[in-house]
């Protein structure tokens, strides 16, 4: 089963924009082992798109559109996907509803503009978005299944996962495909495949291993192709458990979550607290805690210590050491870190003062240099990280290896 | 003048990569005036990829081709483009002896497949890839041009700019382009095109503006093409400035940059300082912040004050206020904002409660029930937001919702 995924829109096409949009549907379609054949981006304009469409159908079974539902004059997708099918439009009572409500919660006044949103091809199915106003429509078309869809990420998202992968699964009789994904930290892909290679050499033809590499952190996924859900289900839980044990000690979650989350897990199944004292990576690490729903429970919170004044005031670092050691330094890492766990109450703390670049590097602390460091009841470690001279690179770096050194010293301090 | 870019490779496919490469092409291309018309990404397959350079040759006039360069059987660019244009090889010697240097520096035996690399279609002029042994592989056929890079990102890039982008406006007599974007806030697409409308029907069809709306902020980019560069730069500045002029309150920047960072420009000119005491957006907004290289001469830092104990002992909120109120109240976080101010020592603070999600949401306040609070030195605003039930989503609004606040109550500070 083949699909085609078209986004529709001039930012992409001058490069304003970078579609992370189709790399993610493209993954969850794979999950549910349907396979994209092209990804095309293609310009706001009726004669290219359809011409997009034409290729596309020659080609697939499903045709995922994304882009141009806003309600300005530039945005002609619905316009263009109902002359392409021939059809003329109804307005659909259940989306003015929904635009009028979402107006009414904004308590804002409601503009023609904002109704004709409600309209749409006669033809098509209505899904609603959920989270915007610009409706989802499904066609089922010249013997194929068309999608258009909102490009704002949140927008398709939401419609992907609640919508359309359920209502793909139900159209079209996919094989059946389960997937396990194990995630690992503070080990390199080169020392995992030599680790697992008498495992992964045994593996039948239709059980797959990929090596997912991001950042200091490995997703080791079993993809399983078949018949008999139960059995390949089975079948991939116990080469996967095979792989658990024998890396046990660099395994933080049997499942596809992020780093963070897996930490979030194991403090709360251990009723542990965690606060953060964040320099160069200002806000990150707790950022990427707090975006999961229930952190509270572990989180207590944390200072984005950017000043060196804040650094004393908030966490108590010592004017000396900040004076004697530099702002970079694992003296006044290790304070951060033992200042932070005192201060906010917490049974562990993670501190990270590095240069992000940049600028603000010297000769003996380049761009790139970071220093981590993890208070518990037992002790202060520390950690010297050297990175590159990216500045965003350097500051998701450095929450990576911020959160793998915690997830290490929460192994110490079970065994 | 239209380019096309075609991506070559499974990994955009099933989504294992982001194609970040083609948004950075078209930009670079878009500056030299050559409009990208298609961006396509198709399998490592011959007769895929023959199929998207028969229909890009048609669209446009440059077709730069992306990836499928690597020594491995999967990678078979090269092969299908010398099929396609029906061409022998010939061996490069040039190439043969950058790949052998490369390989002595590495100090790594160099095998069959490695020379390989310098076998090239006939009738093609090789380009010297300085980052790597793929060579980059420039084709004048079918009265189009043809150019072949390496996927990999810093072999790309820097190919482009010291190669391509000079040999095509070389090639072509291009066409001036001029982009110049407005920046909004605090006002709705909608709103925005009746306020602007008659101003927008006056523009002339080489002049086009595009509306680019993300969560409460909106961009407007006029994008003229023109053959005089300096009367065409005259030309859309004078209907950006009309347009500027209407909606004055709104613009928050006269270029293409991030929320948070026409604040800090603003901020950084006017010397000010600020803080943040973050509850539901979690270190949100200071991460938006510190991405941005330079901040630190505006931002000096915060609290994610996520438990009420850190709200206390951080910025100074009453324990009376919480009990009576709650944490997520205009009291409360008009406490925090003006705690932080305090504390932090900084011109302007701006403090967010809120009700994230999923959980925790109650009759009176539901989740995306969310205060936000700026102090200065005049006053403390605050203002309640009500999202919708989206944790990712509620925090991004909360978080450019504050954006604008600040925004708002600087422009009032100057008036």
């Amino acid at each position: 089963m083949l699909a085609e995924i078209i986004t529709i829109g001039d930012e992409i096409l001058i490069g304003q924009i970078v579609d992370t949009n189709s790399a993610w549907m493209a993954k969850q379609l794979n999950l549910i082992g349907m396979k994209v054949k092209q990804i095309s981006s293609v310009s706001d304009d009726a004669a290219h798109i359809i011409e997009a469409l034409q290729q596309a159908e020659k080609r697939a079974d499903v045709i995922l559109i994304t882009g141009g539902l806003g309600p300005t004059k530039d945005d002609i997708t619905k316009l263009t996907l109902a002359r392409y099918f021939d059809m003329g439009f109804r307005r659909d009572e259940e989306t003015l509803q929904h635009v009028t409500d979402i107006f009414a919660r904004l308590n804002r006044p409601m503009i023609d503009l904002n109704r004709k949103q409600a309209d749409v091809p006669d033809r098509c199915t209505v899904i609603k978005n959920q989270n915007g106003t610009a409706p989802c429509m499904w066609f089922k078309e010249h013997g194929k299944i068309y999608v258009s869809m909102p490009g704002v990420p949140f927008e398709m998202m939401y419609l992907m996962e609640e919508e359309i992968i359920p209502r793909l699964k139900k159209a079209f009789q996919l094989p059946a495909i389960f997937h396990k994904t194990i995630l690992t930290a503070n080990i390199g892909e080169s020392f995992l495949a030599t680790e697992i290679e008498t495992i992964e050499d045994q593996l039948p033809p239709h059980i797959k291993l990929a090596y997912l590499p991001r950042l200091g952190q490995v997703r080791l996924r079993l993809s399983g192709t078949g018949t008999d859900e139960k059995l390949l289900h089975e079948e991939v839980e116990s080469y996967a458990q095979q792989i658990i044990t024998r890396i046990s000690k660099y395994v933080v979650a049997e499942e596809d979550i992020a780093l963070e989350k897996a930490l979030l897990d194991q403090m709360k199944k251990r009723k542990l607290t965690l606060s953060t004292a964040e320099s160069c990576t200002g806000g990150y690490i707790a950022h990427l805690i707090t975006q999961h729903a229930g952190s509270s429970a572990v989180y207590m919170g944390g200072g984005v210590t950017y000043s060196n004044e804040l650094k004393m005031s908030v966490l108590g670092v010592k004017a000396e050491t900040l004076t004697q050691f530099g702002a970079v330094s694992e003296e006044t890492v290790r304070e951060m870190a033992a200042g932070a766990k005192k201060h906010f109450n917490t049974d562990y703390a993670v501190a990270v003062s590095g240069i992000a670049g940049p600028d603000g590097g010297t000769p003996e602390k380049p761009v790139g240099t970071v220093w981590i460091a993890v208070a518990n009841r037992y002790r202060v470690v520390t950690r010297l990280c050297v990175f590159g001279n990216k500045r965003a690179q350097n500051i998701e770096r450095s929450a990576i290896a911020a959160l793998s050194m915690i997830l290490n010293e929460l192994r110490q301090d079970e065994d």
